[in-house]
């Protein structure tokens, strides 16, 4: 089992340092509703691109070689990783192709377009358009960068570890959202190594449990099928590598409604001005809705993984 | 004229302090697309009831005696200065009432519905709002808040100054939104009276110049009418207080159009996964559409207001 050291997280970092943001922690005080109590949210919805995806993204792009800038970088993704590729290739002027499934939303399209990246539309789903994408990197002697099952995925997916034990040293429990779980593979193997009694706590979607499955199992499980608003959480399965992580350093899993989901961007909105996607507000959810404690927690972090809602509706409200 | 001095400034921040964010300067890198160089946002859309004014209301809440606080507090707002009283009378336990015209939105009325406060709408217009509010705190004993014409409000907003000047030390340029100018009133006394030689430069919507009209005439003027869709820059005069610290202490003041704000807005969430209200855009709005070079700053700041953008379409739309 591949595990990030922490002289390689912080190398890692000093690499990708010029390219992302620091993303701020929330300032305390003061919510109105529902605060546990001494809660601090981590906006990394606020990261360039507008997810933790860039950290990975940079992480791959500035080690590819002279020869392999010329030919580009290829990936698939409907969602944060694609943005995030789109968004460094067009930083460090690497040609970029997307493919995304044909039931990919407009809005994810056109923010991916904007950024001059190329976009192919191929099959109806994820995983189509994965495969298609890996094959055409073969073919064309390109980058193929997989959207979490990667070492140099989960060492930047770590510096963001590293980044909130500096933002807030004595953190006593960090809640993370998982989808294929390279974000929790990551966070959890730097900040276990450094403060093993931090608490660590995984949300996934009831309509996509895909990292339970594979604890429960011993082994990636490959889910029949996935349901859930938060499309950057259903991928169908996890990957060897982000389920040996989470075995080794995650403490618990839990699961979460769509609706609470949603419940909880209401709240996000309302108490602390974040729009956010589902995915972003899940862990929010998950002490909303009861299946977290945060009780015995004196500094408790919520990391806010994402932002990329679908937001378009409220600028065409202003344009009438 | 009354000019807050500095020692009274800090006394305010103390405290206010308990019950307001630190908000974050937006960490730079890295914004793709029409970046002037070392450009900060000053995030104050982040703050407590999403906007500035929460400084303001906080400062007048905290000083009402216990006789006072049993009697409560009037106002009249269909924007932030609404949230804003309702937000910090819930914290502070004081029984509220506003004020909003019948043609206030009705995500605004039900944000501050939800905060318990009691709302009455009257009137198709702001001034009788205001007007009715007024008379009912004289007719109740009740202690009124005005929008932006009181001393306690312009302590409020001077404490954002001080922030920013704590924030980054060797800004150069400040651009801020005017509606009745209380906002920038007070930051520009705040930041000029310790760093006389930083640019202060004020943006109105085109169709709600009443700072402008009011620093031509030497005068506060009342605009026939005002179109814009920044409602909280929309009021149709300044007062004699915000004019004078206006003419003392701003060094510019530029007007920009609806359009550019719309634009500036959807900059703000692309590059920023910043939602903003058309007024928190509007200092973006200012450089992109050219009425303002910041090419000669190193360190300039664009100081982003309020977040309370009509944003409930978002989350309809996820509940499908």
């Amino acid at each position: 089992m591949y595990t990030p050291e922490l002289d390689e997280i912080r190398a890692v970092r000093e690499r990708i340092r010029p390219w992302v943001r620091h993303t701020p922690m929330m300032p305390l005080p003061s919510l109105i509703e529902d605060r546990p109590s001494g809660l601090r949210l981590k906006l990394e919805n606020l990261q360039v691109s507008g997810s933790f995806k860039a950290r990975g993204a940079f992480n791959h792009l500035l080690q590819m070689t002279p020869e392999q800038r010329v030919r580009g970088v290829v990936a698939a993704s409907g969602g944060n990783h694609g943005l995030a590729i789109a968004y460094a290739s067009k930083r460090l002027d690497i040609a970029a192709t997307i493919y995304l499934p044909t039931t990919a939303s407009a809005d994810r399209v056109a923010r991916i377009r904007a950024w001059g990246t190329t976009v192919i539309l191929h099959g109806d789903n994820p995983n189509d358009a994965l495969q298609r994408a890996k094959e055409h990197g073969e073919a064309e002697g390109m980058v193929y960068v997989h959207p979490f099952d990667a070492d140099r995925t989960i060492q930047g997916t770590a510096t963001l570890g590293l980044e909130l034990l500096e933002d807030l040293p004595d953190v006593d429990c960090v809640l993370i959202a998982i989808g294929g779980g390279g974000l929790i593979a990551g966070m959890s193997s730097a900040i276990k190594q450094l403060r093993p009694d931090v608490k660590i706590i995984g949300v996934e979607p009831t309509g996509a449990p895909s990292m339970q499955a594979a604890i429960n199992a011993g082994h990636v499980v490959q889910l029949a099928n996935t349901t859930t608003i938060a499309d950057t959480l259903a991928p169908r399965s996890v990957s060897e590598r982000t389920r040996a992580l989470t075995e080794k350093y995650v403490d618990d899993l839990v699961l979460v409604e769509d609706a609470a989901m949603v419940r909880a961007m209401r709240w996000l909105w309302r108490e602390c001005n974040q729009l956010v996607e589902p995915a972003g507000a899940a862990v929010i959810a998950a002490f909303q809705s009861g299946v977290v404690d945060l009780s015995p927690y004196k500094r408790p972090v919520a990391l806010i993984c994402g932002g990329n809602a679908a937001a378009e509706s409220v600028f065409v409200s202003y344009e009438r």
